[in-house]
């Protein structure tokens, strides 16, 4: 940045929009330097922000590109607040329905074999349902995040302790003042449980369950326990309060939905979003597209308010239960239209509407695993909105 | 942590180690705990720090895992400090042999159709050629970090701009006051050459070029110029300061390597290292490994100073011109030995010896481009130190 007064001729000239003449003079300017420093800090110009409501943090999507979530704008949430928790005194217990019960410290998760994936991880209540016009992507859906994770296998684990026959659940428990506790098929364990104590390279920070949580891709957030102390190996579920109270979902006709771990296929438009505004021409639609069942086939993307829809190009690699970035390249001629964007999985699973998941759950069910197709509506004017579509009840 | 006297009974049983009796009693602690925040914070107990020496930073890859390395870790090297830019005064210009000279501020590459990609970036003098037996991986080769960058292919600006017939070479420059200017041929342009403006989910640090640098993925890390404000193309190289004084190697004989762009395959053991300190058992051998060329094909470990060598399971996904994380499980008998790793990259190119590089390129030579296996000393008494090789001249 300039502190001295500027040469007035240049500054027109490199100010000029579009085709420049020859330019090869550096600029006359003082330009502040720092030197290397031990931590690399964010220009004081571009300062993203989680926004909070005191049990949860979002993260503002509308200003990210690619795939990861910077570790401190990761969202949150939590039922007791963030611990602050000493490894040396914290300690993981199996025990249970294994042959052999036994503690691991962070010291000896971090010695053993170590696997190391990207996955999102994605709140069960994330939707803000009733979102009005002036929403971001961050207020809408900003309970879901990406981070490359390494830790141990929740399976190796398990070999150590061995599993007595019949079992079939475990519990998982946290050690936040809370104790949140979810019971997991056993299944998950083999499957890709990770017990993870690292997040982006580094340590996971305490938000995300310092010093290790477990971490269950695909499935809903509150299932990947912070803070995890204790893990219980038996042959039914333990039906806690987390899985009676909240996170069960009831629907119509007196039905519930429970255990109803696995987040769906959905995608959500980044770019353009309110409050953005275009210019007519060439525009780049670019969003997130994830499944909690494994790999995105396809995203499709409507101008058109679905009356056309179009595959969007998805960045490599597509990683299975990971968020993909998916790009369309659109020309806006200036009319208004509403854009839309549909996902749809390797299983075959395909983004709903509002109005199919409402048929399907019934008004007044809670609202969790929703994953509606979201209309952001561009004005004449190049304004962009959200579409608001309430969940009733 | 608690702030409370704990019950002794319960702190005996929880401190004791190895198997324990079933326990499901809570700590009758109290918890320390903080609300969601804008920014989630490290952990007071987790503080991982670059070393610094004024011009450059060096990334702490003993501390960390997985292969991203978070944006603040990420290794500096630089020729006139760290510059202060305000994006609102700042415009990459391209000229020369084109058909339309074109300047770009940071909004508009923003709105151009974006690549993301993982890839390494490694400074052309990341080898510590004097190093002590009490060197960590970061001292002896800091200077490699791995991030995902988000930009416009360069590509995509010369098909609005034009390229005239002849061209053949560019020179990106930097608006740092030294003006680091590199040239390079157009093919890699067409290839995989990035306008970059984020990194790791984020806008670009200043320390990494903000608002926006050049990414040559797999070549020296000088020729990915930061601060990037001119590039121009022409039909021969440019032959700067920086490719002629500098980043040019003199070999025995008087001949000399020049543009010399490609980083070489190598691995780097990040545990055990120094000042690790091992028990006897199981010990995972975990390092990162990589190569300009390509793919990583495969990581052969050596835990008897080079007589045996075993491949390292690599971690998915083995990204082209990307740290790939590679472990080896091996079972320390407790006595001395040294640890080696080898890359093997697609091509067939093998990571060679210091005595291979050196009959290569000579006493006396450049120590540049220096990529030689390295081994890591195991006493009996489970010390781990680095075994110095220091290359002559």
């Amino acid at each position: 940045m300039s502190d001295q007064p500027q040469d007035p001729g240049r500054r027109r000239l490199l100010g000029a929009a579009g085709a420049v003449a020859l330019v090869q003079g550096t600029p006359g300017q003082w330009i502040q330097v720092a030197q290397a420093s031990a931590l690399g800090e964010r220009s004081a110009l571009e300062q993203p922000r989680r926004r909070t409501i005191g049990i949860a943090s979002f993260t503002p999507h509308q200003d990210l590109h690619g795939t990861i979530t910077p570790a401190d704008l990761h969202f949150e949430r939590h039922h007791a607040g963030v611990p602050a928790i000493d490894p040396a005194s914290h300690e993981l217990l199996i025990h249970g329905m294994v042959d052999r019960p036994l503690k691991f410290s962070l010291a000896e998760l971090r010695r053993l074999p170590s696997v190391t994936r990207i996955c999102f991880l994605e709140c069960s209540g994330n939707l803000f349902t009733q979102a009005q016009e002036k929403t971001t992507p961050q207020q809408l859906a900003g309970l879901t995040s990406q981070s490359e994770w390494t830790g141990v296998a929740l399976a190796t684990l398990l070999r150590e302790t061995g599993v007595r026959p019949g079992a079939s659940w475990f519990l998982a428990e946290g050690a936040d003042s809370a104790h949140v506790a979810r019971s997991i098929p056993l299944e998950k364990a083999y499957e890709d449980a990770l017990i993870a104590y690292a997040q982006n390279g580094e340590a996971i920070r305490p938000g995300q369950g310092y010093p290790f949580r477990l971490l269950l891709p695909g499935w809903e957030g509150n299932t990947s326990i912070k803070w995890l102390r204790r893990v219980e190996v038996a042959d039914r579920p333990f039906m806690t309060r987390w899985e009676t109270a909240k996170y069960t979902e009831p629907l119509r006709g007196g039905r519930a939905r429970q255990f109803s771990f696995v987040m769906d296929a959905r995608s959500l438009i980044t770019f353009p979003v309110f409050p953005a505004q275009l210019e007519p021409g060439w525009v780049e639609i670019r969003g997130l597209a994830w499944s909690g069942r494994g790999r995105i086939e396809r995203v499709e993307v409507s101008t058109d308010d679905g009356r056309s829809w179009t595959p969007a190009k998805l960045q490599e690699p597509v990683l299975p239960k990971a968020h993909v970035r998916f790009c369309h390249l659109w020309r806006w001629d200036g009319r208004e239209t509403v854009l839309l964007s549909r996902a749809i999985d390797e299983t075959g699973y395909r983004q709903p509407t509002r109005d199919q998941l409402l048929a399907a759950r019934g008004p007044g069910s809670t609202p969790y695993h929703l994953n509606p197709v979201t209309g952001w509506r561009v004005g004449a004017d190049g304004q962009v909105w959200y579409r608001p579509e309430p969940w009733p009840g």
